[in-house]
């Protein structure tokens, strides 16, 4: 194989170009024995493998500098620079992560990468700091068509037209997102491709950039022609490739939205490998907005991108009609749209993962919170057993959500709590709630649960006991109730609170606690700093109480094992119950 | 006066065509006698008084819904729907705010609105909400040329194109926004203007959009007749008018930027009324910018649309050159281009008042931190001290900042102080830095400070004195000392500590302090959700050491007296040592 002897583009390089195919055909291999093995983006690289051989037959990397949108597409270019092991050999594949990263590879991977479009905003720094560094290098940003519908594509785009020098953004056009396309710039995109180009009403035009269109996005040496024609370019151009997400395996090309990411799984027949079985919180409350939008013809689910995480099925979507929407990869909008929504006396629900929450502080204390609005957003996945990738980790949701004034953010414990929370934000019409849906197993519960939320901040007393309270968030209330146990066969009768409340605490049982209480223990599923036991010490600041905060201390996490990473962090039950002992 | 007898847009429907620029001019005239008097945004409002004559003509509010950008042109709104007392009488002025306000004003105002680029977003809710309700009304956003750079109004519009219902965008083209406008997109648009609309070539139509142009944007009757044609339209429209920003005031038609939001001034002669005299950090920080450029020549100074904040006047930018780059309202690009620009071996400073940086959370988190980059980002006028309008509030920076892994914040306590940790911050070339520019009176101290801030954590002892310590972060410093002084008249010799550093406490010195302290106070000039001082409640949570955390409560603030502000959260001089003494 030519694959295993190319260590860097230079020896990709001195291949005849009629053999570049060859080498895609071997990348595509290496791609489908990784992801079959290992899970990983199967669609985005299959289909982007092509360009990749051009690319780096093209230009000269690294000088030339590559930036990958979310670069889940970067597969291909992990192996032409010298990682096709972690590809080809199943023991090696641990070492390489699913992103571009300087960390992994620092001479040809540029950034850290894994929010959609950041790929041209940071492509226009390359270009301004080689501007004013007196600089040659072509700078080339990689987006998909999906990624354009976020906003910091735009502005980037925007910035990047206006600096006027050389960037060659790559448009990889495969006319898919995750799911679907949504947004009106598709319908340019379609023109594009039907006039193969030549269309006069052209969006990368319209932002001053010059452009080009390739049909043939799988053709290794068309693309080869086209980018030969772009290199070392003087000013700004679009390269618009038409692309199949999942080229080369036919499961992929059949099914693209359920292959843009894909679990382990046979090869031959694109079956998943064992299966994780059981429920799950996204099936769940798919299942559950469904059942609540037949009762309710006001609610609307909105999804950014990603109706699966939610629970959103193409036949769930298909069933909700236009009580779903989907706005793409437009957070931004999601939030603002959801609190428009509210005030003109709809119900919406907008459901997202925690890491991708983050592009809205902005939105959901300006649009949002400051409004009142009572519109729902449903933050998903956020616990250390989420996502554990270095950019999508989802437990930094309580640091980010609680200090903001006016919003009400709920931590459910168990399904039949997070169904009489959901139900209660999505029926009441006056605060603006955010609800962490669990992200562990799905864990049920006889017990009886409020129905209404609005008295704000009452914490729940599951057991009173005495000198020590345990005061356990969401999904680690079981891990409070373990911690309970185990202090209670040693003896100490401690008491357990379910907070209910991320938002704000409740004093009068705070205040109540020190009649007979030396010691409270916090338990959160996420950040320490800026965390919710961080107000429950700021209370107890002044007083004899003493305090013990259980989370996961800030720093930087990448593809962590999970039970190391409560170790490490003095989150293993036994390790809490010790430190409560010690303290007391 | 119409004006006087027009106490809601039916009272303005009764009147003949003709008479409407009569209106207008006695809004405009009602318009300068308030900024005048209380400051305000000039240009926006003249600009666009014509054109909100014109839609409250032929627009039937409230069932019809206007959404206003920023809402820093809704002066003439107000004005037309019962609040043109706040503009006529200089005594009822304080009652109106300068921003779209349903707190103020339920039945016509639809959102409290601040920040840029989010009116399409907004009434893409509207949209939807009306859809899935039944209803009829026309949904008006009204957005200038200078917002769509943000990426928030490009997903606004990428989604209301594909809800393809009514929907009303009233582009307010003045060719300016708060500066110069920057980006790709205003080529553009001076294409559109150009060839009057007609050019194939259209960011609005690629979008999905219908379009009509006006050239007479400050024509009542010219406005009339296009609003006329597109009242009722069952699907999404750009009406693209041409306006002039300060239009009818000739001072701020000769400086546009000047007069984009001004202080108080002398009608006559446009002079600002008495003046605030004396350095403020601004102007500082730009010259401090701008001596550095010319030792450094790989420093780029980054703005997004706000120049002026960071000291960079029209004279300056022109001075600073390619050293200097306004991206537009576009904050997600200035961080991520910030980022690339640190990473390709340039020394970007970008900076911009911290309300506006929570536009970035995401590309802080993703784009700068976790890629570790030596980019400096200033968050600037983060005070109480600072804007304190509903949606203006800058002192959310804290707890937004410190909990991000990765970056160091840094905040100065004097003059001096910013200097060393700014130079450092832009020569080192090892962390992602943020300064916490301050917003207070300027004041200068002739200490020795460091020049080297890579030791990270480590605070600085004022002064050491037992039982108590006083650990004041940067604005508040003086207030630091000021209480220790009290308190040493009271006997107390208190120790004074300068964190320095927002992004992580000093373990070694917190635990050193237990020897001879049992209390620690906490000052900070901003959240205390979230905040520094809760950082050390935790610290000392488990231990005897009592914490007392001075800052700001959670809640909504709104042109608040700063001096009530500081009383209503304990924030006095005499309440700080009040409670140090009772808490002794």
């Amino acid at each position: 194989m030519y694959i295993e002897k190319i260590n860097s583009p230079k020896d990709l390089k001195q291949l005849p170009i009629e053999q570049l195919s060859v080498v895609a055909d071997e990348i595509r291999t290496g791609v489908l024995n990784r992801v079959s093995h290992h899970g990983g983006h199967v669609g985005p690289n299959l289909g982007f493998t092509e360009a990749t051989v051009a690319l780096h037959y093209v230009f000269n990397a690294p000088e030339d500098k590559f930036v990958f949108d979310i670069s889940h597409q970067s597969y291909p270019h992990k192996m032409l620079t010298g990682r096709a092991k972690g590809f080809l050999d199943v023991n090696d594949m641990d070492a390489i992560s699913g992103y571009s990263s300087p960390l992994e590879n620092p001479e040809y991977d540029n950034f850290e990468i894994g929010h959609t479009s950041t790929s041209v905003a940071l492509a226009t720094g390359l270009m301004k700091g080689r501007d004013i560094l007196g600089g040659t290098e072509n700078v080339i940003a990689v987006i998909g068509d999906g990624s354009l519908s976020g906003g910091e594509a735009f502005e980037g785009l925007d910035t990047a037209a206006e600096l006027g020098t050389n960037i060659i953004v790559i448009v990889n056009d495969n006319e898919m997102s995750i799911a679907e396309n949504h947004g009106g710039l598709y319908k340019n995109l379609q023109l594009l491709r039907d006039t193969k180009g030549q269309a006069e009403l052209n969006f990368f035009k319209a932002l001053g950039f010059d452009y080009t269109y390739v049909e043939e996005g799988n053709d290794v040496a068309k693309l080869v022609e086209a980018f030969q024609k772009v290199k070392d370019i003087d000013h700004p151009i679009v390269v618009h490739i038409h692309t199949e997400k999942g080229h080369g395996y036919t499961p992929a090309t059949t099914n693209k939205e359920a292959w843009h990411w894909h679990m382990p799984f046979e090869l031959e027949t694109g079956q998943v490998k064992g299966g994780h079985g059981g429920e799950d919180y996204g099936d769940l409350l798919g299942q559950l907005l469904l059942d609540e939008m037949k009762r309710d013809p006001k609610l609307v689910a909105i999804a950014a991108a990603v109706p699966a995480a939610m629970g959103f099925t193409p036949e769930r979507r298909k069933a909700a009609g236009k009580q779903y929407i989907d706005v793409g990869i437009a957070e931004e909008e999601a939030v603002a749209m959801a609190s428009a929504m509210a005030k003109r006396g709809a119900h919406p629900v907008f459901s997202t993962p925690a890491t991708f929450l983050q592009r809205t502080y902005d939105q959901l204390s300006q649009d949002l919170a400051v409004n009142g609005n009572p519109a729902v957003i449903n933050v998903l996945g956020s616990s250390v057993y989420g996502m554990n990738d270095f950019t999508h980790i989802c437990f930094f949701d309580i640091p980010m959500f609680s200090h903001i004034p006016n919003l009400v953010y709920l931590a459910p414990t168990t399904y039949e709590e997070f169904v009489a929370m959901e139900l209660w934000a999505i029926r009441q019409e006056k605060y603006s709630v955010a609800v962490r849906v669990p992200a562990m197993q799905v864990v049920h519960s006889a017990e009886a649960y409020d129905t209404d939320y609005s008295n704000l901040n009452k914490f729940k007393v599951a057991k009173r006991g005495e000198r020590v309270a345990i005061i356990a968030a969401g999904d680690f209330y079981q891990k409070g109730e373990a911690v309970q146990q185990a202090l209670a066969n040693d003896g100490i009768d401690a008491t357990l609170i379910n907070p209910r409340y991320l938002t704000g605490i409740d004093e009068d049982l705070l205040e109540d606690l020190k009649k007979d209480h030396t010691l409270i223990a916090t338990l959160e599923d996420g950040s320490l700093d800026g965390g919710f036991g961080e107000r429950i010490a700021r209370f107890y600041g002044p007083s004899d109480m003493k305090v013990l905060n259980f989370g996961v201390k800030k720093a930087l996490y990448d593809r962590y094992d999970v039970n190391e990473l409560l170790r490490d962090n003095n989150l293993l039950d036994e390790q809490i119950v010790a430190s409560i002992k010690a303290t007391l």
